[in-house]
Parts: C-alpha cells; structure tokens; sequence
C-alpha cells in the first residue's frame, strides 16, 4: 500500500509512530512559518502540519504548489495536538510531515468539495465524481452498500437463494414500454431488457426453488418525471408453499431487520389495513399514518339542511385539526386557496372552529346552527381549540382531495416526525382497473396475480368488483414494496388473459412459456419486489432517490457526465441492420 | 406455511410427530395393498407410505390419480421405517399419510427429473424451468448461490463498497461489440450496455472510494462459440492508493477465502510467474500447473547433425511423459496424428524413447547417435523409462502445438488431478499487440491498463515492447480473473489512445469524460475482475459456465425457453424511430 493509515484512524495512541497517509487536499493554512493542510479521503480528514524552520526547503517548497484537490502522499510522524478539535475523530493529533509526494495535481474543481457546496445541480452531475467525494453523498452510497449487504445476509439466513435471471429477455409490452435490443445474430428480432424478472421467478418456483431472492436492475422506458430513473434497482423476491400471511411476516422481518441493523431503530407493529379502509379513512392507498387525523364521513349529519352544495353531493367528509381554531382567516384562506389548486381540484373549502369558549364558527353558520355543528364535533372526536376541515363532492376525487390536505396539515403542524418510521401493509386491492382511453381493464398490479379465491367466481361475470391477493408495504406515506399471491393454474391464468382483452395468440406469444409451465406441476406460490431506491432514500431520510444513486440519470434519460446517450456509427447500425427514419 | 417441515429434514427425532410435507411426486410404487411415494422438494426426499387397509379410501382413491410431478401436500405421523435406507438423510422415516391434497398435477415431462436423465441439451434448455428440478443443476446454482454470498463477505469485511454502476451507458466500440438499446426519448441516440464497468469504476477511484466492488452482469455481442454468452457476470473491483502486489495478496486472498469457505479446501502458494517465462515454458499464457513437463528447449544440443528439419527451425523445443517408453506404435501414431490436426498445425512429431535398458529408440535414429540423444535425455532430466516428444519450426506456432501436446499428455496420462487446484499469476504481458488486419496496434488488455513504469519511455518510440502492469489469475489452465494497474494521468492516457491509432476526436467523443476526470486529482489505482460463471464452473468441477447459469442462452444468443430474441411491433419501431432494413 501507498499508506500505513487511513485519514480517519490516527488517534492518541499513534503518537510518536512514523507513519504514511494519502488523500486529497481540502484546505490550506499559510500562517508564514507554520502551514496546516485537511488531508480527506473516504475514512475522514487528518491534520498535516509543516513548521518552516524544522522542515527541509523542498518540502515546504512542494507545499507552496499543492492547491485544493491535490492528491498526495504524506510521511510523518503523529503528534499530540495542542488545539484539540472535539468535532472530528482525528481531532486529538495532527501529522508532523517530513516528506510528502504530489501523485497527482488537480486544476480548480467547478464546484466547492465540502458538505455544503456552491455546485447547483447540473454541475454537481456533470462532475459527479467529484460529487460522490462530498461527505452527504458518499454518505448515502455507503449506506446503500449496508443495505445491500444486511438484506442478503437476512435473506441467506432464511435460506432464500439468490439467482440471476437474465437481462436481455423478450418484450411483453403489457405495462411499461420496454427497452429493447436490436440482434445483430438474429436479423429483425429484439431482446427486452426486462422490466421486472416476475416470469423468470416464477418459473423458478416451477423448478422447485422454493426461495429465490435477487437484488436486480430494472428497466422502464417511460416519460421520466422528476425522481423516476430509466434504470432503477429491485429486491426481488418469491416463495412457494405459502400463504399471503407467510410472505408479510417474512418480509416485514426482513425491514425490521434492516431498521435494526443499519439504523439502528426497532420498527413497531406493522398494521395491516385493506385498499378499502385505506382508501375510505385517508383517500390514499398509501397512507401516512405516523400520524391520525384520518377522514370522517359527515353526509348523516351535514345533510337535508338547505347547504346545497353539500345536500348534491356523493359524499361529505372531514378531518379535524387539533388545536387549530385559532387559526387566522389569512391561514384559513391559504387552506382554501391549496385545495382549489387545479391538482387538488376541490370547489372549496368548509371549516368549523371549535372554539375554546364551546362555541362553534363556522364557514356555513348560515345554514347550521350550533347544535348541528356540535352533531359534526362528536362524529369527528373534535374538543374544543380543535379545527374541523370538510369537504364534498364526488366521493373518489373528494377522498383524494382530502387526502392532500390531510398531508399538507400533517406536514404544516409538523407531525411528520423524521426520526419515526410507521410501517403499514395495504391489502385486498382490486384485481382489475377499468381504462376508458384502452376501453379495457388493465391489472392493477399485474397479469400474474391471483384474485382472492371467494372472488374468483366473478372474474368473467363482475371483473371489476373481484380483489386481488396482493400487498403493498407502506412507510411514512411512501409505498417501498408489492406482492402478490400468483395465480399457478393455467387455465386461470388464461381467464385473466382473457379478462384484460388479450387474444389467444397474444396471451401465448407472450407468455406461452409461462403457461406451459404451469402444466408440469406448478407449485402455489407468491411474492414481493422493494423498491431499493426508495428504500435507501427512506432509509437516508430524502426524498429524492437520486441521492442514493451513484451515477443517475436526468429527467430526459440523460447521463450528462458520460454524455449518454449517443449517436452511433453508421457501421454499428449496418450490423444490425437498422436504419434511422427522418423524424 | 402449507407445511410444517420440508422433504429433507425429517430424521428419528420426529417419530410419532404429525406433519405436513409438500412437494413433487418423484416416484410411485404400488405394490396392491401398500403404496409408496418418494416426495421431492429442493431440501430432499421423503418416503410416503400408504397402507390400503388402514387409509381412508378417499386418500388411497386420489393416490392412484397421481403422476409424476404432481405437486402434492400430505399430512401425517412420522414413522420409524422396517428397512432403512442409508442412502439418503432421511432413510430411516417414513410418513403414514391420512390425507393429501394435489395441489397442481402434471403432465408427463418431456424427459426424466433424474441425476441422470433421458432429455438431450436442447429439449432441457427448452424446458429450463424443469431440468433445474434435477439434483444436479439445482447444486450447480446452489454452489453458485454460496460462492456469491461468501465473495461479498470477504470484500465487505475488507472495507470494498459495493456500488451500482448504470447498465444503460455509451458505447465504445474499442474491444467487443456493443449491444446497443434505441433512446426513444432522444431519437437517433442510442444506450450501450456495458462490456464492463471499467471507466465507471475508475472515476470511482477519481470520487474517493478507495474499495469498490460489485458483482454484476455484463455483456458482450461476440460471436459466440461454445461456452461463451452474450451476457455474463464479473465480480469487478478496483482499488486506490496501492501498487500491484497490494492487489494481488488481496484477490488471491478473497481466491482462498473461497476455496476454504465453499470447498473447504486449502488451496496452497499462488505461483507468480511472467507472461516470457509462461510462453516459454508452457506455450500458454494460462499453464496448468497441476503438472510439471514444462518445455526444454534443444536447439544447441539438437541442431547441426544433419537433420534438416531441426536445423532451418527456429525453435526445437520438447516435453519429456515420464514412464512412457512403453508406448506402442499406435500410441506414438495417433500422438503424431494430433500434433498434425490443422487446428494444432504441427508438421510431425519426433519422439525419442529412453529405454529401461538406457538404450534410446528415435524416430530420428539415422540422425542422432546414442550419445546424441543422451545429451538431450540430460537436457530434459529424462530417465530410463521415459518418453521424449520434440517439435520445431517457428518459435510461436511450435509453443502453441506443443502446449496443446503437453496439456493432452497431461490428459491421458490422468495428471489432471480433479481434486486438486493450482493457482498462479502471470504478471507482465505485453501492453500492445500488432493487428495486421487493421495495421494497427490494439490494447492486449484494454486502453486504461499502465505500461509498466520503467517502459513507458518507449511508448512512443517501441510501442511493441512495452510490457504491461496487468496479471491474469490462472487455476488448472483456465484464467478465471485479470485486470492491471491503470494509467491515471491525462498525458499518458492520450499517449496510450496515440499508439492505439485513435483521433484526437474519437479519444475526445468517447473517453473524454475519463481523461477530465484525471485533471481533478485522480489516485493512483488499479483493479481486476474475475468471470464469475467460470470460477463457479471451476469450482464445481465443470468444463461448462452454462451449468452454472440459471437460464443461459445457446450458441445462437438465443432463448429457447422464452423464443427470444424475437419481432417486436410495427408500433414499438415507431415510436423508437428505426427501420429494418431489407436484408
């Protein structure tokens, strides 16, 4: 090795040692006599220090040339300090350097390498090796290396077996679009790049592997919006012999476990909740729920009144803010004002204070009195100081509307705590979506998975109304993973083919294989995919997971730093045989 | 669960225990009134016994309905068996079965889930999914399984951070063909898919992160010939602040780590040996050393006593079989028959028998006197007994024949012990070598890999005679890792991509990012990669990676199991921008 030590090792009981250590130059003191140089690498910053009038002229000659960024090789001896600095680890000992070595200069990076830099982020991707030395990122990627390793070792232990499944795969255009892969051996055909490996691990539990796991690229071609990725990673998982409880269990283990291990925090019960409940007491199917405020349904109450708004409409419904009735008009109003954003698209917005008097005002006092209101109050556990909010209309985009507002409170009354983690699994969801545009259902999750078995009768007569055996695991409001029971029979899966308008020969081009498979004694199984990603963000506290990504791409698709992607030589698509067409 | 245990746990312990076992139908015998079935899972077999007289005639009805494969769920009490069977861990119980349930059945497939089985390659390609039932394929991914889990134990214990570098990069056509992936979002772009993560790990380097490593799929659009796939997986690592040998005690540690964690075998010194002394000694830059016979050159000894062959050689050079004077006639033929095969391409085969008596017998007996071919005996260490084997002509063809010679020697005469491993390092290969079909030079190793310090004067002048700072790891002949010290300084960089005949401008295109990076402070670095496919195959004791793959494809490129590649739509094409053209 270049170096005895790492910059992030030396302590009080190095002193005296002679010892070598390389790194980067953060910062240079030149106080005319004495000179000090940060020397950083990934373990941390150790102190040099050069006292002109002991150390050799050429020695203090090479300092005067380095400048921020230099890499170098310094040889010294540690020395106690006598300014100790209690904010890093080296801080008790600095580096009496006699000899140091430039290894490789550096012009002016485009952007500061400390934690807070001056580099916008264009720059910071442009140059993202350079990025990737600032302490909050490499921060991330290793704590992305700690997940990577902890999921493994929980996954191993429960004797799961990792396999990889191939990349260059075949187009099953049901989803996303894919990527595709021109064959230069096979003129006029293409590979896919898949977009999950669920068939391949499917037909692992045919070959009887009963526990397969892999942490895996994945490949979406679609219109990116801000925090998708083009390429994005997977912990993918099946078992066989199971039932929908065996694979929550197991996998809320597995984030109890990575909670434990990387964060060191224990993760509480996890609630199980159906689509149903979820969508009726917080008009999402992921829920928040670190903290409560969920929706009331006020029609018995509020209705029959004279309030026409609320008299003509499906659905009623409220959540009450704690200790927010005195809430000013102005506050009030920029609540109005959010919901009517043409995103949130409510008409308006009700509100009800429960004043700390007993008595109640209202937007509509009009048309309740305070007996009615005080109707309104018990429904929704409301006290007095409290705040109520309602809204009405359809109930779908009511819910969701509710929904926003429910988050924007949590967040404005700042009940989002950061450092507490409420983990939820959201069950039952329907098997089948209805898409006006396509006049056909599309699946929910998708065509592999098993509607709940009572529903299955109804998969020709009632599709819409069947549930599927699926499972999301929701944290803080933000979906990390998804499952389901799949179906294993053969002649099911071609009702659910047939369900979502494939045609025979579609559903067996496709999927014939899969098919096939199933005849030859295919076991029950199920199981789940984690977004990585996303959990490592989670996990890191942002909520961009870019930062968790050494090398991403941009909104377009674009790698700026590497410039990709490219044009190509004409030779590279004479091989293949393709030609562009003018646009 | 469905069960309680599976197929491969049940022992004397469990008797008088009632249990469930799921699984597949592995055999049936029915002799009247008893029957028995051998249960399959991944973890075993289990004999279930059914006793007509004393089983519900519902269970015994559905018994008879069951085939092989089906996929079955029994419930019942552990027995002691009457006649044990110590072939198998749980030979000495049975399970008296009350009741079964057929979870999936069967059809007949199309060849026999034994050890040894009935289905050719293609048809077991075909149906993957049921050949990886079989014990034999199934250890092969298991091995693989623990030889991924342990490699990353190793690494993360030694500080590496494994990090994801992008799949959907840019292609550099320098070395293999790229598979290239169509950017609808920027038509006319086009991603690659990496041949390697070779730059990115580099500016990894350049970001700080002194260790990386990742274990990840890589690709190539080779013509395949056998036991090559157009998508394969590398461990990859790269290192910082170290010099060559830092990177070789590391890796043939994690080599060993390996061999004792998964084999539990201690493999022993790791041979370091130049690319010269390998050429010349073996003719082959990956020798197996399992065995001596090296090569003895003859030419002083055998040149100028009128044997015109030898003496317009360049090179007379021989292997010394010990104990092999007694070959017959035929022995000798068919030897010569071999070296004259095209692809060995040799002229013929002089072989000189050391008699136990100390006469010698030649095939050359009218040009070389007794005493003259004593001298060569001397030359080889020969003893009576053993049998000479002499090439000549020109130097490189007359080492590659003899190789080839030496390794079939090595073949027949069972000197490939299987059970032994022998590892070594060949250090110093050439940095460039000639082209004469393009007239230029290529990287023998890849564009970034270091001439050695001392040769980098003659870049320029003698680009031919620059050695390398590259090592290839060598086990039983086969190389199973490679990589070098990189250049991590722009003007060498350029000059490296001067030699290799690049413009200015396709430098710039290309790598351009790369040669950036090294203005802003890149470390002294170098790395290596070992085909993981391979090293799982060498350590199964397997001559085939494709054993080691869970779905690989065959010589075409091509799928069986899922028909891929495949046409996609006209819809797909157009979105993407591209045309087939007419071939």
């Amino acid at each position: 090795m270049l170096r005895t030590h790492n910059c992030g090792e030396l302590r009080m009981d190095h002193a005296g040692q002679k010892i070598t250590l390389c790194g980067w130059v953060q910062k240079i003191r030149d106080k005319g006599g004495m000179i000090w140089i940060d020397l950083r690498d990934r373990y941390g910053i150790t102190q040099l220090v050069f006292d002109e009038s002991k150390t050799d002229t050429s020695v203090i000659g090479a300092v005067r040339e380095l400048g921020r960024e230099y890499v170098i090789k310094a040889e010294g001896t540690v020395l106690e300090r006598y300014a100790k600095n209690d904010k890093i680890p080296t801080g008790e000992i600095e580096i009496d350097v006699h000899e140091i070595e430039i290894l490789n200069p550096s012009i002016l990076p485009p952007f500061t390498i400390e934690d807070e830099t001056d580099g916008g982020d264009e720059l910071r991707m442009k140059y993202r090796y350079l990025d990737i030395r600032r302490n909050p990122v490499r921060k991330s990627l290793e704590l992305r290396h700690k997940m990577l390793q902890q999921t493994r070792q929980y996954l191993d232990a429960q004797n799961f077996m990792e396999i990889e499944t191939p990349f260059l795969i075949k187009s099953t255009p049901e989803g996303a679009r894919d990527f595709i892969v021109p064959s230069r051996v096979n003129p006029g055909e293409f590979y896919a790049l898949p977009q999950s490996p669920q068939t391949f691990k499917q037909l692992l539990m045919v070959s009887g592997i009963d526990r397969y796991f892999q942490i895996v690229k994945c490949f979406r071609d679609e219109d990116l919006r801000a925090d998708r990725q083009p390429e994005f990673t997977q912990i993918d998982c099946e078992m066989s012999f199971i039932t929908r409880d065996d694979i929550l269990n197991t996998f809320e283990g597995l984030v109890k476990y990575l909670f434990d291990r990387v964060l060191n925090y224990q993760l509480g019960e996890v609630e199980r909740m159906s689509y149903e409940h979820a969508m009726r007491y917080y008009g999402n199917d992921k829920p928040d729920t670190r903290f409560e405020m969920h929706f009331v349904e006020l029609n018995h109450v509020a209705q029959g009144k004279g309030f026409n708004v609320f008299d003509r409409s499906e659905l009623v419904v409220g959540i009450c803010a704690r200790g927010c009735a005195n809430f000013s008009r102005k506050q009030i109003d920029a609540l109005t004002d959010f919901v009517k954003k043409p995103q949130i698209g409510a008409k308006g917005l009700v509100y009800v204070k429960y004043n700390e008097d007993e008595t109640f005002k209202s937007s509509v006092d009009k048309f309740y009195a305070q007996e009615d209101l005080k109707l309104w109050a018990n429904e929704m556990n409301a006290a007095p100081g409290d705040l109520m909010l309602v809204l009405s209309g359809d109930a779908g985009p009511t819910r969701a509307a509710l929904s926003e507002l429910r988050l924007k409170m949590g967040a404005d009354l700042n009940l989002k705590d950061k450092d507490e983690f409420k983990a939820l699994w959201i069950l039952d969801f329907p098997l089948l979506e209805w898409d006006g545009e396509s006049s056909r259902y599309h699946a929910m999750h998708h065509p592999f998975t098993s509607p709940k078995p009572e529903d299955t009768g109804q998969l020709e007569s009632n599709p819409g109304k069947v549930k599927a055996n699926a499972y999301d695991l929701v944290i803080n409001g933000v979906e990390i993973g998804g499952g389901s029971i799949r179906i294993h029979d053969k002649k099911l899966q071609q009702k659910m083919f047939d369900a979502l308008g494939f045609t025979k020969e579609e559903a067996e081009k496709q999927f014939g294989f899969l098919m096939d498979a199933f005849e030859y004694g295919a076991p029950p199984h199920g199981g789940i995919a984690f977004g990585f990603d996303r959990l490592c963000a989670l996990f890191g506290g942002s909520d961009s997971i870019r930062d968790y990504i050494a090398f991403p791409k941009n909104n377009s698709g674009r790698d700026t730093m590497i410039d990709s992607p490219s044009t190509i030589s004409q030779e590279q698509l004479d091989e293949l045989g393709i030609s562009m067409k003018e646009m």
